[in-house]
């Protein structure tokens, strides 16, 4: 009898935003899992750490270094998908064994995670589940008490690595729009709102839903650059009833 | 003391995905409200019930009947307006009154919910909070096991209303996609997917995360009406590393 994979999503950072079910999944597993980059603190075993049973096994799964290489280049690629490869088979060997496996996402596990590397890599061997999560732009938006979008708005979810006049292009096209990795593409993103017309409604957040969160007008912030944790968002909703 | 107005997400449909902080809301709400149809249940009561606290108030907010009235006519909105500004101020009678009100959205209550309604109209005047919920798009993809969007993808979330040629024309430039608002609209939406050529990657998705979730290849569905619950999903990544 093999063992079941099951995809956490564990929310955006309030460690009560985890769901019910997402609890029941982490207290009976025997195997817990989160990617992290070495060095540093896994996110999302921070936000679910009060639930891992006593003797869980912990199973960090580090990304490898590869700042020194750009990540549209092959040897990037090559470096990711072998991780990805690697850590596939531990998890398969821990599924072989019998164990119950979670995986912890951020947020929800097919929305831009890391965790579907691992599902559509064993899903076809093993029993899979995917648990999902509130996202981390619900977590924002609420966070704002931004209504997002309402009725028939389209929502666009457009990545700050974009070019400006491609960002721009689209934001026109768009009732509502979140805005991810933001980082050092703030300036940019700035400048495509304003040329869109819609710098004006346009929110900065910083953490939202942790404790430490923090969020302004975007047209208000200074260009210091962005953490990895923030969001530009653009309300739609723009003829309310 | 002027009471705590909570708008409250409980998540896609399975009880169990409610989170941490939704059940502590609600348990700890003098007033819980919540949006039906006249005479039909309540799919946020339905999934939230198990936690109302045994003397709570329950406030039902039943939208009139404005079948008759086209949804872009002005009388429905005004119909709809006026619902909306009297359920505001029996929600604020409550509040002033020095009870907690905890209203209840299904999904996400910022995420074309009802409850934004409310909160516009009362986060100036009271102490106002929003506890994000898992959306009911998350609900489907996990259900599915279809990872949605990664890296730089693209994703936007459309209306099944869309005229045939906007919603093809939209496709085409989207990564991946969730089409909502599917109902009577089907047909033209397997249209537009065909014209766009994202048909064949296209899925249908019935009442994510409840007891009787269906799910199949759109292509493969018939012809017949779709319910309410129902959702078009169009993953993205279709570069997997």
């Amino acid at each position: 009898m093999s063992g079941r994979l099951i995809g956490v999503g564990v929310g955006p950072g309030d460690p009560d935003l985890l769901t019910l079910k997402a609890v029941k999944a982490i207290a009976g597993a025997d195997v817990v899992g989160y990617f992290a980059k070495a060095g540093n603190v896994s996110h999302a075993r921070r936000i679910a750490q009060a639930h891992f049973p006593a003797h869980a096994i912990e199973l960090p799964l580090n990304y490898p270094v590869t700042t020194e290489i750009h990540r549209h280049a092959d040897a990037y690629r090559t470096a990711i998908g072998a991780f990805y490869d690697a850590s596939a088979e531990v998890v398969a060997a821990h599924l072989i064994a019998g164990r119950t496996v979670a995986v912890l996402s951020e947020g929800d596990p097919l929305f831009y995670g890391s965790y579907m590397h691992l599902h559509v890599r064993l899903a076809s061997r093993f029993p899979a589940q995917v648990i999902p999560g509130v996202t981390g732009m619900s977590g924002c938006w609420s966070q704002a008490g931004a209504p997002i979008a309402q009725g028939d708005d389209v929502l666009m979810v457009l990545p700050g690595t974009l070019d400006e006049a491609e960002l721009s292009r689209r934001l026109r096209e768009a009732d509502a729009a979140v805005i991810m990795k933001v980082g050092r593409n703030l300036p940019k993103i700035r400048r495509a709102l304003a040329a869109a017309g819609r710098l004006e409604r346009a929110l900065y957040v910083e953490r939202g839903t942790m404790a430490d969160c923090a969020l302004v007008p975007l047209a208000e912030r200074g260009e210091e650059r962005a953490p990895y944790f923030s969001i530009v968002l653009v309300p739609g909703w723009e003829h309310a009833a």
